[in-house]
């Protein structure tokens, strides 16, 4: 059994993490940390778990934190926690995984342009640790998953559009310039804090785009695209809100090259995906929605190229919730541990 | 391993069912039959289940159908199927289940008065099986539903009303006229089938009460309660709808007796429900909601008495595709078989 | 033209008057006065009012508002404001409206008891105010209303029970001992302010209850009962959350008296109502729902008796924010000056 | 007074337009037409009505719509019906404004060419009239349509995107060719039949593109965008579904020519509308959403250019039963009888 340690379990990320694990037979909770409810059964926070998890919520920095017992330490925290803590976590020859954008580039110099977008403190924790991270992409990174012991998990926009880019890029089903990336994430992915744009009357019947000037994550997005395409990728990236709780539908444009038809982008998607468990390429004409990933660890993938007017598609669709985050982390787990991939995450979501 | 038939597995009932099996540990599908989307795989008329069943719809009735090997037949369709296959089931000695009115009543008599209200035909199709068979309401049969042949899963209001009050009424937490059960329940409850009322459009920001002039569901709810009374119960039922897909919320409302209180009335509750695990006792003040058990099997209970105008309140909280449907019907093939009562059943649901 | 000094304008209860008052053909704002957003433009807090009310927002308590001209206050604030200001402008001849319970008793010792409930200071602010004060349900107190210089208008569950029980009470369709108010709001309700329980995420398919011990609108109605019906009742009331934003369906229960039938309780809400243009008595079979008097000033009621086992049954529906809150307080406006009581109201709501 | 009889009016567009004439000064309804609930007031059908629009509904090819005296017939109806009907009507002296697509092409092969793509009889039943139609994107063609005898309201899709573009085409804000149009709209834009994406418990936390292989609305977007550019242009459209009843967000995509800013084509979009009193320009950081017009005729149009990437970026915002239908129709109705262009449609709507 591996033993797991999970510090910000009482937000969503934790409590997703919570339901894979109790899920998993060859993995376990050890502990809960968190600075918020401290003291508190996590059952209590969150009264649905009560009778599955009803294990404490210890507080952060405390000494009954130094004396958890654990193989890994997952992060489900926001970005500027994991990198203070996580030295000491490997000092003790433990994993690390971490939710947050502070392992995922692996190079000082990068994490300080991604702190400066948004304002953190450009001044890395833990630079030596970010030098041997790996990004946490499971399907792109296997490979260096298995051997790493700091592993940042993607962001859930990054996954959306990584993915449903990949193979286009690879293959050539898209032009390397011009590639636009229009996003729309159901409310979960603002985590648990009640904010005035989510308040209950104001979303439900309001769509939006926000952060018009920039968003972080679409550094991942052109980071993980150029290495996959040998040469510098550029994407447009627009995310916005649509009112419901879990999901993203990105839908993912470029110029069609000449040649290129929807039949081979097509197969160009399922040969690139053919050993993918958790992704599902669809053609043009299949039903699709986030519905079909609601609850799952599943991408599923369509490619809807417009040939009349020249303009490369794919649409893809996660539960930023699982794949999104819980999920991914889990799948990563998995593979660092040497275990089969899928896990903890053998489940449908309930439907509807 | 349990071999399971699911009859009318393309609804929400049937793919509610699958969802559950697919976590059975000693259950599992022999096959699934339908009227609808015949020849089709489960996962091309539920995309959501592609990779985690895709097992072809058999058509009712046909050869194909006949040739199923199963230890149980689980009919998740409405009322007038099970009881015109049921007979040849069990003459193949299995065990049947079934969710509609069909096999809940033991009785011709009340089959007749239950058919005649919803305008459904009164006589019988198999009148032998209808005399042996038992009320699922696992909590309180457990012992003739072990040793039934045939079993009538209770209808999910039912479910909700009478778990909500039978510890009242054995008790005496509640005079036993003048019972007011005011349910409001989630639109899944409608099934799948497209209807105007349950337009999106039409349902979004809308909650009204229906079927005021009588429900079929409020014959079960007596007859438990009078059982469970010694006495003849009446309650007054109003069944409402709201916007949401999941829940039941019941409001239970009677007069308390002179020398009832809430503590007397929580401790009735905990002491009736201490041996089961899928129920939660709630004091007054504690959170819920149905968004509490949404995918799970659980039934959450507040106790809440107003002394001061002297009414008993309970709340009762259920899924109603869960512990109101497949969940019971799950729990009672568990019982049936001389299983874990809670295999396949141990799962939170996913939050948010 | 009525020009009416608007306190509180940036609040849900504020911006509903704002509404009206642009469909208003003898009224109009004068300025908008709060402690939020001081300076700003209506119409940059809430953008869907650019075009239609760019006022800007005055600080309370400023010099400039000291300058405002108005023949009405109308406080769409918080239990607590009202009080402090609403001498000030009674003596300088003015008119006051309230929406929060400072002028809803008119007698300072059921105030106390309202304000010590909900761990308010007993001691009201302007107490030979709140003895002239009137009630402001507008069906009910017409002529008192017409002559009020000061008028609290009702809490929105308080209407939505008031008007659905009157007629019972007063025609003796009902017993006086033993009503039961089982009450389901809209999140609108809660006002603009976010909050965990109402964060999207939390509440998009969860129903709930809540304040279980006691809620302080109860007084309203039993005060308001008691004057009808000659005698002292009491109600039991359980306010419940549903996932819609706008809307409060009300079912209300009791014992239904002897010689009573639905046809007889059915003629007597149609005869009380006969003269209210803002009244629909509705049968136990006609369309009903919060959703055919979303937007609008219109109460729906539904008469609906369970003769079968004694128990009287009406159910009614209001918006919360327009008959619920600020319809009603327009409503009062036009028969406190004279005005045809539905100028300003004259709006079906949006469908769907 | 202009009289109006409204064939189709049962449905989401006709009951629009009825709420629309309830608040025109110089206009009101002749009587109803339909094909549907032929014989009960409109008020059964749409029981918020009551006291608002209690006229029956006419039978379409009745006797009695013989004798409905109009000054306009507006047609809320699918495609075909009104080119089979508007010849009888122009020849009466009445003006036409129809909804569908009958009359948005003025010319019989593009026509053609429209129903070929839908699957409709491609031989117009009116061609004359065809020919002398006017498209009815009223800030585009007042002149036009102030002289027109028959109009065809555009497509609401097509609304959100040509209003969108416009300036930016005719500014040269963005390049002429690989222009991309992704809509998002809400489920009203389906209308009234309930259809099974659109069950609640199938549509409320589920996003969905559809008609991936070609929708019909795009063509009417390149017609007009072609107009105006004085060359041929293309777009790529992707029409999506998200749990909203109503709203269209549509996020413009193109090339940013060499020298062109975000601050250029902010200035070229406030001078294109600077004469429109039913669009709102916006900057990049301004508050915006589908919220902020639900309700109303206005068209908010936020210019957000990506600098960065070389991205012309625009986002339209309309609601698609008022601006996109009969807010439109209505805008038209005044155009076509000399009225002022906002009567009626004086209403923010209602927040929340």
């Amino acid at each position: 059994m591996v033993k797991v340690k999970l510090v910000g379990a009482g937000g969503y990320g934790g409590i997703g993490m919570v339901e894979i694990l109790h899920r998993h037979p060859q993995a376990e909770l050890a502990a809960l940390v968190d600075v918020q409810d401290v003291g508190k059964k996590l059952s209590a926070v969150w009264p649905y778990l009560r009778g599955f998890c009803d294990l404490p919520l210890i507080e952060a920095g405390s000494k009954a934190e130094q004396q958890i017992d654990a193989d890994v330490v997952i992060y489900a925290t926001p970005d500027g926690v994991a990198q203070r803590g996580a030295a000491a976590e490997v000092a003790k020859g433990r994993k690390v995984i971490d939710y947050s954008g502070d392992f995922r580039f692996g190079s000082i110099e990068v994490y300080k342009e991604y702190a400066l977008r948004q304002g953190l403190n450009p001044e890395h924790q833990a630079p030596e640790l970010l030098n041997q991270s790996v990004y946490g992409l499971s399907e792109f990174h296997r490979e260096a998953i298995s051997q790493a012991q700091v592993v940042g998990n993607p962001g859930c926009f990054a996954i959306s559009c990584i993915m449903g880019l990949a193979p286009a890029v690879k293959a050539g089903c898209v032009e390397k310039s011009g590639i636009i990336c229009d996003c729309k994430t159901g409310v979960s992915g603002a985590g648990k804090k009640p904010a005035a744009p989510f308040h209950y009357p104001e979303q439900y019947d309001n769509s939006f785009a926000y952060k018009l000037a920039g968003h972080q994550h679409v550094m991942e997005i052109e980071k993980e695209l150029s290495t996959l395409a040998g040469e510098e990728i550029q994407v447009s990236f627009t995310p916005q809100v649509v009112p419901m709780t879990r999901g993203i539908l990105s839908t993912l444009y470029g110029k069609l090259p000449k040649d290129m038809t929807q039949k081979k982008a097509l197969s160009a998607y399922q040969e690139f995906y053919a050993g993918d468990k958790f992704v599902r390429v669809l053609d043009a004409t299949e039903k699709s929605g986030t519905g079909q990933v609601r609850g799952s660890n599943y991408v599923n993938i369509q490619v809807a190229c417009d040939e009349r007017t020249g303009v490369f598609r794919a649409i893809s669709h996660i539960d930023n919730l699982v794949k999104g985050q819980a999920g991914s982390a889990a799948q990563n787990l998995n593979i660092m541990f040497g275990l089969e991939e899928g896990l903890g995450l053998d489940n449908p979501g309930g439907h509807p």
